[in-house]
């Protein structure tokens, strides 16, 4: 695919961060999710909006990272990025000399943080809880890289991080999902150290179905409780 | 199974309710999550102790019930329980005047609540997060009955409880997991309106797999970044 005229190119040294998002980022966040309901085929479902994240995600007052709803952006930069600040997560430099790199949507995504920053990707994540161990875990639902951004060993930092973040807090798993077919996430999740449980099914109760439950406590009242 | 001398038999109008728990109820919660391993053959996995249950699903101050971990206790009664109160999530009435039931550990399983309440069971639950709804959900960690009470409704009524609160706290989606061989659970699911959704696998990060993420940050600098 031929390069657009109006595409950035980021060559030679390239700075990442991994930072807390706050509310200034939910333009991005959105369009970020949109990108992954198009990739993974599914704009059917894709029900965000802007104030639900605003709402969801940074509700106020706000609570400590890992504790709750927790959303990670991550930053490039063609300059060197100043030193770790209050919400970073983890920084880190890319070195692409050898394979420069052109982002046709980088003035779209010009990071709310300002200083030529452009953010690439996303992660959302928030404690799970394993009873066997007593321990809270952090449970990953999304982490997305935007396309011209993949296979620059980005989508391994932010779950490195994540994972750096969940041992440090003391936490007993990190737990993610992946589709059965996606033989190369398998194969990159495996290697990263993860196991895939080949046993476990995912039961959802959604929409109407979930809707039936509203206020029925009383159907279980006397006999049917019996069943 | 021959009717233990020292069980205690439940027969006619038997109460439930099922409750938020406290961390009276620790000692039980810890001996039903025991009960759970030994069920599921993986008390090798088994690590749980009083004091990781009392300051994980405890912890003080408090959080508002389902917008952290929230453990949910099932209490029986012989006799008619009071009107509902603060921390009562759902109540039902039993009708066992066709199949008694004998308990052989009602004693062990005295409620902290007294009054000869019996517990039964527990739930644990805490909010998880969908970004194509941009809504919380409730995930289901873990629904548990104790045998002599199971096959009475007991844990259809406690799912559906926990659906009913999550569709009134406005929330998009309640999410369990299955064992894929488990026919009799995944048909009891889906009679309830779940789907089992097939191609999503559980990855899972842990023990010393995830300690080597700790503190590692730095190995992501510089070249290796760029793989």
């Amino acid at each position: 695919m031929a390069t657009p005229a109006n595409a950035t190119t980021f060559s030679g040294e390239v700075w990442a961060e991994l930072r807390l998002a706050d509310a200034s980022d939910v333009p991005h966040i959105h369009a970020l999710i949109h990108q992954m309901a198009e990739f993974e085929l599914l704009t059917d479902l894709f029900a965000a909006t802007h104030e639900l994240l605003t709402s969801t995600l940074f509700p106020s007052p706000p609570r400590p990272p890992f504790t709750s709803f927790t959303a990670l952006i991550l930053d490039l930069s063609s300059s060197p990025l100043p030193a770790s600040g209050p919400s970073t997560i983890a920084s880190h430099r890319l070195d692409l000399s050898a394979s420069p790199l052109a982002d046709p949507e980088a003035a779209a995504f010009a990071s709310p943080r300002g200083g030529g920053r452009v953010t690439a990707g996303f992660v959302i994540c928030f404690p799970n809880y394993s009873t066997f161990l007593s321990k809270p875990g952090l449970y990953v639902e999304d982490i997305f890289v935007r396309a011209p951004w993949r296979r620059r060993g980005l989508g391994r930092m932010m779950l490195s991080a994540v994972a750096g973040k969940a041992a440090e807090l003391g936490m007993g798993r990190v737990e993610w999902c992946v589709l059965d077919w996606n033989k190369n996430a398998i194969d990159f999740y495996e290697g990263m150290g993860a196991e895939v449980l080949p046993q476990w099914r995912i039961c959802r109760l959604t929409g109407a179905a979930l809707d039936k439950y509203k206020g029925n406590q009383e159907e279980w009242g006397g006999s049917k409780a019996a069943e």
